[in-house]
């Protein structure tokens, strides 16, 4: 039997043995989001549930890569097990520049206690909130209990996926402000530590200033967490010792406070709504094809109907 | 009766006679989404067709709003009128620097033929698909037939928004590189015009060899449109009339060759198939609540089921 067809529970067995090439293997099924993916999730769900996740989001060119490959070499010096998944929601072909961010990683590319990954989603945004729970579900349950996930990119679809962690790391650099301006009101939202990359440049002290004030007035209710503000130089590694203790930090005071569960309960509810949408666009899409799908997006062209009736029409099998 | 309450066809009665307050009152229901948008639609519909849309992207800070000033006061040398839809779909909030940006447009605000609206989206992005073409309709249905839709960013939801018109312009400046990287083949998919604002500053001639090789790169099939590349400095206006040239010749060709009906054709096929979507996402959230779906999710969160297994009972009364 080739590679190819090797069926989903023979790869899924294979991963749980610690085969990373199944494992891989299995990430591409899912990435795919067929039949496959499913029947994946449905071998991994029952042995999901002990991983913990970090997400990390910033502009292009904040040095997250340099950053990650750091906090590798904290976790490894720590003999933990690692899985870094890297998510570019942005464009449907992954560019020449995430690749070359990928390269930084190489150092680890043969530790077997480091799983790196990277999903391009092919411009499929509902495919995307599908497929990383999915991707960290199956790491999960092969057994990688630190999961990184990294977006590249401060739009709405690359904060939405890196807020959907146990603990969000935001990165910025001194001077920030450019970079981030359309989107920092997003960034302020699901900021549980936040990271002065570059700290080695000019204008640290700037940022967190601003940062502070952002945070003062983002009326956080009382006693709940402040993120932390850690100015870190990924190339050197220095703060990174900080960064880890502040995401274990926050990990702790959301254990303790029960905003882990909460927010756990959440993503889940989420996930199961994703998929029931999905289901129906599915069916949408079988409703808005063939001959009557045709005749009726001509009555609309030529102004013979508006679009709601000509939806009102399409949809009677099912409003029924 | 309150303005609050005024019914939509007496609003509507009111924009076709000039009354530019309801107009805007109109664009805010349209924002909402709710019934009042689509009642709008059926009143819009029959009476549009005649606009025609141009889309202007970029990375933030390209400069694109105060271009876009400029090539108001062009079009208004030409004594043609404008309707600018400025759309922000990458933040929940409309930022500081975005409500910064539309001050340079001020100039315009007095002047009757040039009608200037924003639109936040809220971070509904299904919301943003139907809201953008649904503004579009009633701009052109009361008598706007230059619509400029401008979105802030180059994230991948900016450019689908922007590429949705009858001919698009993608804002770049000299030395571009960075700002853009994360979805440099979305704008070249997208764009019809380049436009290099900020040409006073150096690094032009290689930002358009740049561009010139990444045309040739993309493969254009034969005797189709090859996007010209037009230098200007929006601050003093050098360069908009070139700019607007080659939208117009882009116009003739789209005309010409059936592109201009191909792409309206599309648009409107996709606006129907989204208009089945979200309908049958709203019933997908009618049937994501209750005491049904509050135990199927504890069940999945107890890993007693999987999500998959509870989305086949969640949606059991739609599928039977």
């Amino acid at each position: 039997m080739s590679r190819r067809s090797r069926p989903v529970p023979d790869l899924f067995a294979a991963a749980l043995d610690g085969d990373r090439a199944a494992v891989a293997r299995l990430l591409s099924l899912i990435e795919r989001g067929d039949d496959d993916a499913r029947e994946i999730g449905r071998l991994a769900h029952p042995r999901s549930g002990a991983a913990y996740t970090v997400g990390m989001t910033g502009a292009p060119g904040a040095g997250k890569s340099t950053l990650t490959s750091s906090i590798i070499s904290h976790l490894r010096s720590l003999e933990l097990e690692i899985a870094i998944l890297a998510i570019d929601p942005s464009s449907p072909f992954t560019g020449g520049a995430i690749l070359g961010d990928r390269v930084r990683m190489q150092d680890h590319a043969t530790d077997p206690g480091v799983f790196i990954r990277s999903m391009a989603t092919r411009g499929h945004l509902g495919g995307l909130a599908l497929a990383t729970p999915e991707a960290v579900r199956l790491l999960d349950a092969v057994g990688r209990h630190w999961i990184l996930v990294e977006t590249v990119g401060v739009g709405q679809v690359e904060v939405e996926v890196a807020g959907k962690a146990d603990t969000t790391v935001v990165v910025v650099n001194p001077g920030w402000g450019d970079s981030v301006q359309a989107n920092k009101a997003g960034l302020m939202e699901i900021a549980d530590v936040f990271v002065i990359n570059k700290a080695d440049r000019p204008g640290v002290e700037d940022t967190r200033r601003d940062l502070m004030q952002m945070l003062d007035l983002s009326d956080l209710p009382h006693d709940s967490w402040r993120p932390p503000i850690v100015p870190t130089v990924g190339s050197t590694g220095e703060g990174v010792v900080d960064l880890w203790d502040a995401v274990l930090e926050h990990r702790r005071h959301a254990e303790r406070t029960g905003e882990l569960e909460r927010r756990r309960s959440f993503r889940l509810r989420e996930e199961l709504r994703e998929i029931v949408v999905q289901r129906l666009g599915r069916r949408a899409r079988q409703l808005c094809t063939g001959a009557r799908w045709d005749e009726l997006t001509d009555a609309v062209a030529e102004r013979a109907i508006d679009p709601w009736a000509a939806a009102d029409e399409m949809l009677a099998p099912i409003d029924a």
